[in-house]
This record gives structure tokens, sequence and C-alpha cells, in this order.
């Protein structure tokens, strides 16, 4: 009795991860919570609507996807510090999937965008039920780094024209830059000048203000919320500037305006198949970037508490957390990276900090929204060109370049992609590339004829070391799995190995590195026997895995080649071609345990 | 001089093969070439009709397609063996291409027929002259056999209707089966008696004549060319029989008709972009398709005499031999694997022997076409059954499904995919389908905990083989090449390693199967090595390749972890890390040459 109640708690720990910290929760574990709770929500107010103005979403959209789904997320996610909530590329997404179907701003927009959170939602939360995680591992390093960089200079840009203050129409990226260009000089210089001292004053608090404050000899509790509290003091001080000069009225600064007072509303997600079939590729889109964003900082801040991630739980958490937003009048969210830094920087135990977080942003709701009106609209630009310059990363392709020409090109042409085609075609250009690369890298493999190292029973490539070879005994060693994209290469390499050496008597294949051999490659290997025994060659193997000689055994290759033909490494296979006289190594090599197939 | 000129007359004979051979071409090699040719020929005259109705051609455009193609390829080619002309196949795909743009029969329909030829002919050539030959390896074996498994059936289907004596309208596959299904009452009675003599005849030439006449005592040479007479002989009699009774008038037998008399007619394809852009798809169908059945099978027979295919001149020769088509009002031809074989087991020596079957198919031309005006369209229709009947490939199912799951799920979705989608569709599901099963594969790859077998040098997977483990150190071999697709299953596997050895001091990846680590492996690599740091674990690499340690090594990432964490061997790691003693062995290891980066 008393396992099976242990058994069905552990079963709902799973599900609902919170009744696993819950029991061991302490007084210690709270106050920690409350403090990352708090910065989190500092950063998180501002961010929440500077990002719905970049999804061309009403500013109190923002906030209203900063509640539900952070609570849900802090019950069902596997992340204690993972913060979630509007995030600049799924904004993005969200404008480049809304904008073709309805007016930025209308209600038709706004409705869309509950309907993209459902999607989402329902996408992610069945992609972690049927335990679908592992396909985002099909973007690459290199695709992510060139969407993300490409995606933060399309979002950059978009944000200009608050700064700038005046009305730059939507549409593609290239569009957009020479409107900006040809425009300039309708710029608003009040405008202008507020975005500069919010970008100015963000950088100072991103950048000096902590080693500035430790110097002072602040102790670190109150260094981490006063460098994140840059963005809510431009908030402040930005609207109180233009409410008391009028600077809306008189100088034309675009304000936020009227932010509706009060916790979000119910709302029901329209659906009708036009709708759900034109949003289906930026569902997906955001699905998977959202996830894998989300994923990837989650698992990062866990290892540095040697904590775990489960996958496809995070999926399924996700997934509640949008439907959250679609029924909240919120739209798309995911883990942020920066809050999440954060979170975790101030000390968040638990998905606590995440469930206070949501309490002080709808306390904002409720008492503090007459503050925003005055907001002027360059001040959140400021907000997001901070954020996504961070995003730009230059690094990688450095990195990229000087480690393998093929990922820096994957990286390139998935950010010319994104800039010049688009934000969703960009990923997908980019992934196909990738794969076609690595398809294209793995069907020529590198080969090298090995030969034998001094008297020791090593073989080694003849082209790296010293090493000697037998005229009679053709030795090549493939560094590759043989499949049907390498196998005409590998039926190429051998006979042209052959032909170039007309004296030798037997070929012997090295499979130290072959993974598997698929069926394409099996065929190739069956000719390739043949043919070289009707040119009186003998084809031999040496050192084949354990698993690979499974599969040739239990299909008939080794007894149509011949099992005296198979041998554990390239020493045995020369004594047993006589290349080679035996060793006391050798010897030694016969004692080896019997060799016992399993099932994996 | 000398030298130069031999230079010269190499670089010619590279670009034309003839040059290489005439040289040294004797008596004895003529009449070889001469037997073959007219075997050859025996085989083609009636099949080159029977493909060309296939595709929905006239039947003298099947022999047009049988004279400077073959020519061109004698010339061109670097097979010696590989016989040129229509094929089922590429008939089918001509058919399927042209048929939702002219109707069959039409001058248009023959005018699209050139300009495809053009297509295929310019796109070939291309991919020879730029090495673009290697592509076509991305076709594995299960999807070409499925392929041609379901082209099998579909050109069978199609012929049904010759040998029943009912029209049925050209269309998808499934609509032509419940058609003709539907219409079984409307059977001519004699056109199918006829079909079926002819369908017995070849089968019976086929399968008991060898061996009957070899009883009898009849020389080889003579043997080979009566057994390849079939087809040509159920043609002179199916002509004879319907002629002499008059059977197209009096029972409604479909007949040829007039086959015009004289050599083809020189044409100039049509070119306008409205065809050009419709045809695209089936020419790079046809490019592909063709080339790799031809050029395999010029591999298998050159690989009998030791002799060697360059496939880029492959190309070369294909496209030069469909330009040809194209000028001289043909159709797409390719390398056809029975005649082929024929012309080999026949003894052709040279391209002279399809110089000389080319001739052959002009006399025809110029003198036999009378005899073809009573030819049975059924009969041809038997010709094209019995040949793809051998085309229907349950062995490679059976093959695939013993050795592999996988490959025989691709065989199987392509089978489909080519009956209920489409001819062209279905091999492009195929190829995306094989590409993403082995991306799966490859993103699991097969991971083994090693340790020490008995006091050898030597360790192994502890699930297989009895070994000692170190409760300090934690030893794990990752059986494939890192890269994106399995980063996070890597990150994974040596996180939750880690997580449930909570008392390693050490972890240990074993490279010995990596062949290379792309930039996403090497950040999870970075990643990994910063998040077991934190927690106290040191991550140590042992028996990395070459070229992967010169990568690590220039990009920094050998200093990043440190030198002395990098070691030869398993072996070499335990002792580093003092989990065993060294031992003579070792010693001996020690004295290896030095490692010697190349460049590859």
């Amino acid at each position: 009795m008393t396992t099976e109640r242990a058994n069905a708690s552990r079963a709902w720990a799973h599900w609902v991860p919170v009744l696993g910290w819950v029991r061991h929760y302490q007084r210690d574990d709270l106050v920690s919570d409350l403090i990352a709770g708090v910065v989190v929500a500092i950063m998180l107010v501002p961010q929440g609507m500077a990002y719905a103005m970049l999804a061309g979403l009403p500013a109190e959209v923002g906030l209203y996807a900063s509640i539900l789904p952070l609570i849900l997320y802090g019950l069902l996610g596997t992340s204690r510090t993972l913060a979630v909530g509007p995030v600049a590329i799924v904004s993005l997404l969200v404008a480049t999937g809304i904008v073709p179907l309805a007016e930025a701003g209308s209600a038709q927009y706004v409705a869309l965008a509950l309907t993209l959170a459902l999607m989402v939602g329902l996408i992610q939360f069945v992609m972690g039920i049927v335990k679908l995680g592992t396909l985002v591992n099909f973007l690459s390093h290199p695709v992510i780094s060139g969407f993300t960089s490409a995606a933060a200079i399309v979002i950059g840009w978009s944000q200009l024209k608050h700064v700038l203050g005046f009305n730059v129409p939507r549409g593609e990226f290239i569009e957009q830059v020479t409107h900006t260009l040809g425009h300039l000089g309708e710029t608003n210089p009040v405008t202008l000048l507020i975005g500069l001292a919010g970008v100015g004053t963000l950088l100072f608090f991103k950048n000096r203000l902590g080693s500035l404050l430790q110097k002072v000899g602040l102790p670190a509790t109150w260094v981490v919320p006063l460098t994140k509290a840059g963005p809510l003091l431009i908030v402040a001080l930005g609207a109180l500037l233009v409410g008391a000069l009028g600077l809306d009225q008189r100088s034309g600064v675009g304000i936020v305006g009227n932010v509706p007072a009060g916790l979000p509303p119910l709302t029901l997600p329209q659906v009708d198949t036009g709708s759900l079939r034109a949003l289906l590729p930026t569902a997906l889109a955001i699905s998977f970037v959202g996830y894998m964003e989300s994923v990837s900082v989650a698992k990062s801040l866990a290892s540095k508490r040697r904590e775990k991630i489960d996958a496809n739980q995070e999926l399924i958490a996700l997934g509640v957390a949008n439907l959250g937003a679609a029924v909240t009048a919120g739209y798309p969210v995911t883990g942020g990276f920066s809050r999440s830094v954060v979170n975790f920087a101030a000390g968040a135990r638990s998905g606590l900090a995440s469930i206070l977080t949501a309490l002080l942003v709808a306390l904002t709701l409720l008492f503090l929204t007459p503050l925003f009106y005055y907001l002027p609209q360059a001040i959140l630009a400021a907000i997001i060109l901070v954020a996504v310059a961070g995003l730009i990363d230059t690094k990688s392709f450095v990195h990229a370049w000087r480690y393998s020409k093929a990922d820096a090109f994957s990286l390139l042409v998935t950010f010319f992609a994104v800039l010049l085609i688009g934000v969703e075609q960009g990923i997908l250009v980019g992934v196909v590339v990738t794969i076609a690369l690595y398809l294209w890298r793995t069907s020529r493999p590198h080969v090298a004829e090995v030969g034998r190292v001094g008297d020791s029973e090593i073989y080694r490539n003849v082209a790296r070391h010293t090493v000697q070879t037998s005229s009679a005994v053709h030795m090549l060693r493939v560094d590759e799995s043989l499949y049907f994209a390498n196998s005409k290469f590998l039926e190429d390499t051998v006979l042209a190995a052959v032909a170039d050496h007309p004296d030798i008597k037997a070929f012997v294949l090295v499979g130290t590195a072959i993974n598997f051999i698929d069926a394409s490659a099996l065929e190739t290997l069956e000719q390739l026997h043949h043919a070289l025994e009707a040119v009186g060659v003998e084809m031999h193997f040496a050192a084949l895995k354990g698993p690979v000689m499974d599969r040739l055994r239990t299909i008939g290759f080794v007894d149509e080649v011949g099992a005296q033909r198979f041998h554990l490494s390239p020493h045995d296979a020369m004594i047993a071609l006589g290349a080679v006289a035996p060793t006391n190594g050798h010897q030694q090599r016969q004692t080896l345990p019997a060799y016992a197939p399993v099932k994996r």
C-alpha cells in the first residue's frame, strides 16, 4: 500500500514537478524566491510592454501574457529558474505571421494572436506527450546563430521608426531599410533625443553600474536588482518627462496611451480553418524556435546546479503556458534568455519565483497602469534595441569560420536568407542547407591506407605515420559509416585501389570507424566482393564492430564471404593472410572473453 | 615535343575515349563487336518501337532514338559494353511529363519529346562538366528498388489496354486500375489471344530455350542470339498473322500502321519558356534516373573485366547522346540494363558494337518498315510486359526487411508514393524519407560504457564483455560522429551519466568512432566541459582521431580544456587518472612515431 502510494506520488510528481519540490521547501528558499521574483518582475513589466509593441499588439497584452503562463510554467516546468513570458524573437515571429492577415493593432490582429497562442500551446503540448522534443535537434548551432543575428537586425530595424519618430510601413526587411533611409529627413528630434537617452541609460546600467556599485561597497544582494532596474527607471523618467512637459501634444512624441487597468479578461481564441491554415507555418516556427530557446537556457542553468531538465515535460509545460496565454488575452510566450539568467543569478530556488513574478505583474496591472499613459514608445524601442543588440552573434561566425567552413557557410546562408527571403523561410533554408552539407561531407569520407607501426600490432594511416605495408595486401580504413550517400564513393575508392595495385592478392577493409552499414552499402559490399573475386583478389574485413557484425551475420553476408575473412583486428588479418608473423601480443589477444551479441 | 604530343593525345582520349581504344583495335575485336552489334540490334528494333509506344510516341521515334545517340555514345562513352537507347522507365517518365501538356500521338506531343531530350542532354552534359555525377548517390538502393518496382507495375498496367484491346484513358494509376477493371467486359478476345501468345513465346525464349539449345548441342555463339530473337520472332509472326487474316479489319486488332521509311529527319526542338518550365521536373527526373540506371550497369559490367568507368565522362557521353536524339527526331535515351548485359555476354569489346547496332537500325528504317504495318500493338505490349515483369524486385524488400527495418520502410514508402502520388513525386518522397531516417539514426547513436578487459590495454563495452570499471572514472564510447543532430543527445547522455554516478571524479569520452565534430557539437563539448567542471568532474578525451584532433587544436579547444586531458587511448587515460597501473604494453605505445598533422 505504501509503495503504491509512493509510486502514485512519484507519477504525479513526474507530470506536475511542483509536487516534487514543494515537500522539501524551506523558509530560506522562500526568501530567495521572493528576491528573484521581484527582480524579474522589475525587468518583465517594461520588457513585456515593449515586446508586445514589437509584436504589433497593445502594450497591456504583453503584461497579460506575463501572469497565467508564468504560474502554469511554475507548476509544470522542470526548470526551477526558467523565466517564461514574452520574448523578442517570438514576438517578431508573431508579427511576421499576423501582419499579412490583419491590420496591426486592430481587434482582428489581437484575436489572431490568441489563436496563435492556442496553436503553439497545442503543438508543444502534443509534441511533449508523444516525446518529439528531439526534433529541435535538427536546428544546428550555426543555423540558430545565423537566424538569431538576422532576427535581431530585423527586430532592431523595426524599432528604429519609434526612435526616429516617423512611420515606416511594415513589409520586407529591405523595403523597410530603403523606406527608413529615404525618410530620414522626417525624423522627430525630441523623440530621437528621448530614444538615445534611453539607450544610453540602459547601456550604462548594463555595462558600468554593476562594477561601480561594487566599488562603492554595496552588498551583492542589492547590486543585481539595481543593475536590472534600468528599463524601469527610464520608463518612469520617460513617462514623467513627457507627461510633465506635454511633449506628446507639443512635439508629437509617440506615447503608449491608455493601458486598461485590471486583470486580463478571459478570452476564447477564434478558431476557423482559414486562420488555422494561414497561421500554421508561424505556429510551427514559434513552437520550435520558442522551445529551443527555452530548453537551451533551462539546460545550461540546470547543469550549473547539477539538476536535470526533462525535455518532453518542458514542452508540455510550455504548451500549457501558451494555452494559458490563449485564454487570458495574451500572446505566445516562451522561456527567455536574459530574464532566466537574472532569475538564476538572483537566487531563484523553485517555480515559486515565477509565480511571485506573475503576482507582481498582476498588481502592476491593477494599480499602476495610469503611470504608463505618457510612456514614450521611443523608450520601449530603446529597451528592445539594447536587448536585441546582444543577440547579434559575430563571435559564433568567427569561431565557425576558423573551425569549419561548412558550418560558417550554413550560418551565413541562414543569416542572409532570414534578411532577404523572410524570417520563417530563412530557418527552413538554413536547415536544408545544413543537412545537405552534412550529407555531402559524409558522402566523401576520410579514407586512409593503413600499415603496421614498427613491430607492433598497431596499424595507422600511411600518410601520417612511418609504417610498413605489404605488396600483396592492400589495407584501407574508411572513417565513416557506410550508407547510401557514400556507397558509390566506397565502390570507386576500392575499385581504384585494386586497379592501381595490380599485384595484390587481398584487399582488407578496416572498420574501426564504421558504426553501421545500411542496405545500399551492403549491396555495394556484395558487389565489391564479387567484383574482386572475379579478378582474383580476396576481400577481407578487419575490426568491424559488434553491432555491425551482428547484422552482417543475420543477413548471411558473413557466410557468403566466408567467416574466415572477418578478422578481429588489422593485425589478425595480416597474420591470417600470411603477410606478417604472429607476435607475442597476438597470443594475448586470443584470450579475449567470448563475444556476446546483445539486443540494443 | 613527343611528351607534349603524348599529353595532348592523352587529353583528347580523356574527352573522346574512342581515341583510347582505337589504336589497340584488332581483327578479333571486330568479329566480337560485329556479333554483339547484331544481337543487340535484334533486341533493339522491337524494343525501341515498344518503348516509344509506352512513351506515347509513334513507333518510328523509338527507332530514330536508336541511331545517332548510339553512335555518339560509342565515341564518347567510357563503357565498352553499355547499350544506349530507349528504355522502359525513361519512357514512362517521358509519358508522365508530356501527357498533361499535349495529346498523346499529336505533333505537339512529339515536339515536346524533342524538347525533353534537349533538356536532358543539357542537364547531363553540364552535370558531367562540373563533375556533379556524385549527386545521384543520394538515391539509395531501397529508394531505387521501390521506385523501380512501382514503375514496373505502372508501366505494366499501362500496357494491359493493348493486350485487352480497349482504350483506357491516361491518368493516375488508381484511375487506370479502376477503369480497366470496370471495362473488362469490352475485352477484344482476338487481341487478348495474340497478346497472351506473345507473352507465352517470350517467356519460353527467356526461360527455356537456352537450356534446350544447349542440350541439343548448339555452339554457345549461336545460343545467345537465338534466345534473344524472341521479340523479333513474335513481331514477324504477329505482323504476318494479322496481315494474312486481315484481323485488323475483321476483329478490330490494333496495329502499328504506317511506319515512314527512311532515315530520321533532322529536327530543331522547340524552346519556349512555358514548355521548359513545365518539363523541368521531368527533365531532372530523367537525367538523374537515366544516368543512375546507366552508370550502375556500366560499372557492374566494367568491374567484371577490371575496366574503369569515369562517372562524369559518362554523364557527358549520355548528355551528348540525348542532344543527338533531340536533333534527329528521337526522345530521351539512356543505357539500358537488359541490352547492355546481352551486349557484354555477346562479347562486345568496344563502342564499335554500339555503332554497328545503330547501322543495323538505320538499315531497318531504310528497308524493313513496310513489314511493321500489320504489327499488332498487343505484341509490342507483350514485349514491354515481359521486360518490366523482371523489374519487380521483391527480393530487395525481403532482404532489406531482414537487414534493416529503416531501409525496408524507405523502400515501401517510395513504392506506395510512386503508385499513389505519382512517378516523379514518389522518388522525391522516397529521398526525403530516406534522409530523414538516416538523420534520425545518427541522432541517437550507439553509446557504450567501456571497461578494461582483464589486465590488457583493451577497453570494451561493459554490456558485451566481462570488464573491470573504476568507481572514480566513467568512460563512455560514442559510436558516431558528433554533429548538430546528436549534440543534444550527447549532452543529455553525458549529464545523465554524471548525475547517475555522483562519486566520479573524471569522465572520459572515447572517440575511436568519432570521425568529425561539427561546430554545434563543439559548442556542446565546451558547455559539457564547463558544466562538469562546475560540479567537480574532470572531462577527459581518449583516442580522438588525427583529423579531429587537428581541428580541436586549431580552434583552441585542446588548450582550453588542457592538453593533458587528451589521451592516445582509453588505457592511457586510465593511467593518467591513476585508475590503473601502467603495463609493459603501455611502455611500447610510448615509442610510437611522432604524430604528423597532414592537410587533406
